[in-house]
C-alpha cells in the first residue's frame, strides 16, 4: 500500500481538535470521511500533532495508507472535493517510504501564536486571534520569554491531564514578534521545540501575557518555572489564537 | 448639536454595501440603529466612501450628529455594544467641528485589496481574500499598474452605473507588494487617490490579474487605458478582497 504525507491546514471552531471522536467532530474523521469516498473502506490516518479544540492548522502534517497508486496532485484534488465545505485544506500531498511516519518521524514542531490588543470588536479576525484590550509590551514579554528556553523540567506549564512520560522538554524558540496591523497591536509567538506537554504553549502565552501587561515581571516567570507546580503557572489562553505552523522531518516529504 | 467622526470596520459579507436601503441590511443601517439605541430617534450618518456589497473596511470614517455631549471614547464602547453580534466595530470616535463631513473633508481614499494565489481552499481567509488557483507574477502586475497612474479619463475601469460627474481622476498610488504567507502566494495591492470610480478598484485588480497571469501585457494595460471603453477593461474581480482602508483629512479627527 502506497503511503501518502498529507500537509493539512483547518480551522479549529467546528472541531473537537484533531483526534477522531465517536460523538464529535475532529479533523481527522473529517479527512478520513473522504478517503472512504476514494477508497471505500475504514481509514486510520496519523498525524504530528494532536491539536486541541479550537486551535488551527497551516501545516499540520498527517499520513494515509492508499490501495491504489495516486498521483500525489490528484490525491489532493480529490481529498478537496470531498471535504468541501468544511474548513479542512490539503495543501500538498506527496508520496513517502513505506516506514516514514507522520509522528514518530518527525523531530520538530512549531507553533505560531497571534494576540491582538485593542479594546473594539474584531470585525474580520474574530476566532483567528487572541484578543485582549489593554496594550502589552512586546519587550517584557520578549524578557520573560527568554527565561523559558533550553531544557527544563516544564511541569508548571503542562495541563493535569498530560500524557507524555516526561516533563522535560528543550524549548528551542520563543520569539516574540510584533505585526504590523491597521488597528490595535498583533504579536506574533513562534514557538518551536522538538515535542510539546499538553496545553505547554498556552500556558507559554498566558503567562507572558500577564508579563506584557505588567502583573508580573521576567523574574516571576523564572520563579513559576523552578516552582515546577502546575499552579503556579500563569493563565491558560483560548485556543483560537494557536496554530500549528510547521513540522521538521529528516526526510522532508514537500518542497 | 456636537458632531462626533467614527472610525469604523466591518466585514462585508452580510451587507449590501455601506448605504442604507429599505430591505436589506447595510453597515449605515446597522450603525444608525445602534445610534438610535443610544438618542430614540431617526440618526443619518455620511461615510467617506460608499462601499459595495461585500466590500469590507478597516478604516472609513463616518461622522454622526449626537443631543448629549458624548465622552468620544463612552460613545465608540455604547455603539460596540449596540452593534454586537454584527461584524462592525467603532475603532475610534473623535468629537469634531460642526462644519467637518466625513466625505466632504476627505482628500484621499486609499484602498487595500488582497489576492491569494493556490489550488487548495482557504481554511481561514475564506471571504476576506481573492483567491484564484494559478500563481501570479509580481512584478509584471507592478509594471501594468505603473501604466493607470496620473491624470487619465478612466472610463475603462468605470462601471455603467457609476454616478461621478467625469470619468478623469488621478490615481496616485497603484502599488502591488507580495506578502509572506504560509501556503501560496498573497498579494497586496495599495491603492490611493482623491476620489474613486464606481467599481474601479476592482476593474484595476481584475486586469492586473490577467497580466499576473501573462495572459495580457502591460502594453494592453495602456491600450485598455486609452481605449477609453468600458468594453476594452478586464474582468472585474469579486469584492471579498477590497478594503477600505484609510481616508485623509486636512483635519485629520484621530491620531
Amino acid at each position: 500500500m502506497p503511503r501518502y504525507a498529507l500537509q493539512v491546514e483547518y480551522h479549529g471552531a467546528p472541531f473537537a481538535g484533531w483526534q477522531r471522536q465517536a460523538d464529535q467532530p475532529s479533523v481527522q474523521g473529517a479527512i478520513e470521511t473522504a478517503l472512504s469516498k476514494l477508497e471505500p473502506r475504514d481509514h486510520t490516518i496519523a498525524a504530528a500533532g494532536r491539536t486541541d479544540s479550537g486551535v488551527h492548522a497551516t501545516h499540520q502534517v498527517a499520513h494515509c495508507d492508499m490501495e491504489r497508486d495516486w498521483d500525489p496532485f490528484r490525491l489532493s484534488e480529490a481529498l478537496n472535493y470531498h471535504l468541501k465545505p468544511l474548513p479542512v485544506a490539503i495543501v500538498q500531498a506527496a508520496k513517502v517510504a513505506d516506514d516514514w511516519h507522520a509522528r514518530f518521524s518527525a523531530h520538530e514542531r512549531r507553533y505560531l501564536f497571534r494576540l491582538v490588543t485593542r479594546r473594539a470588536p474584531l470585525a474580520h479576525d474574530a476566532g483567528l486571534v487572541w484578543q485582549v484590550k489593554h496594550r502589552l509590551d512586546g519587550a517584557a514579554m520578549q524578557a520573560g520569554a527568554d527565561r523559558l528556553l533550553g531544557l527544563h523540567d516544564f511541569t508548571t506549564f503542562r495541563s493535569s491531564i498530560c500524557q507524555a512520560e516526561s516533563p522535560v522538554k528543550t524549548l528551542d524558540e520563543l520569539r516574540v514578534v510584533e505585526i504590523e496591523r491597521p488597528n490595535g497591536q498583533e504579536f506574533h509567538f513562534h514557538v518551536r521545540a522538538r515535542s510539546f506537554l499538553h496545553n505547554q504553549v498556552r500556558s507559554f502565552v498566558g503567562t507572558l501575557e500577564r508579563v506584557g501587561a505588567g502583573a508580573w515581571t521576567p523574574d516571576d516567570v523564572t520563579t513559576a518555572l523552578e516552582a515546577c507546580d502546575r499552579s503556579a503557572c500563569g493563565p491558560v489562553c483560548p485556543p483560537e489564537g494557536l496554530y500549528l505552523a510547521g513540522v521538521g522531518y529528516k526526510d522532508a516529504p514537500f518542497d
